[in-house]
């Protein structure tokens, strides 16, 4: 898929764009889901750029993990928290998250509600590092 | 500016980024204000990409016009409608455009709201060419 076109969105579902679950349960998060939106494996290969949708269920987090690559983050809606290295803090719609490289850096979602966000990465990237609890 | 961070946002209006209102006359947009969130001049050189966010008063629109990189857009708010080429569809908040290389494109805010929109580009690109309006 390479030519431009709308994407159309309803109740932060895409057209054509399957939510992924994270079903790895060695993995250190709860009740993640990923959108790949744009930039794709195999699809726009012009696009240098992925762009990510990510749902986090109420009580829900992702891995707390860091890497070279950093994150353009922009909250879409609910509720939550950043960890960003020792510092954690409060998230509503349209804040928005740099994660700079090798930072720690975790997202949690509030108690009484999912958190969506988009997340932009460079398509070529390094591997995310779990970092354990309590080890930073 | 290279630290993670939280940019705060009240009123699409975001803490320490000054809009810059698009005021090159001869240019053909109107009422066009960008704010650039991430990646901006001197500013996050780890990040390759820029997260920007534009806001377009109803009845503006942006300059027609074509490039060889690519942009990946997110709608946040307000209605419009995006020009790709020959086609014109409608926008609400949340659907994503996908501008593929050189594709002549416009974005234009409803006569009776806003339209605003993130906008991510690579941050070394090429300058975009206007188009005439009606030269394809």
């Amino acid at each position: 898929m390479t030519r431009s076109r709308v994407i159309r969105e309803t109740a932060f579902r895409w057209q054509g764009v399957e939510p992924h679950a994270y079903k790895d349960v060695a993995a250190h998060h709860r009740g993640v889901t990923r959108h790949t939106l744009l930039g794709g494996e195999g699809r726009d290969p012009a696009l240098d750029i992925e762009t990510r949708y990510f749902e986090v269920e109420p009580g829900g987090f992702t891995t707390l993990e860091r890497h070279a690559h950093p994150h353009a983050v922009v909250v879409l809606r609910g509720r939550g928290e950043v960890v960003l290295d020792s510092v954690v803090e409060s998230l509503t719609p349209f804040d928005v998250i740099y994660v700079a490289p090798w930072t720690t850096h975790q997202l949690r979602a509030a108690t009484d509600g999912v958190l969506g966000f988009l997340c932009v990465v460079p398509r070529e990237r390094d591997r995310p590092q779990p970092v354990a609890d309590g080890a930073e």
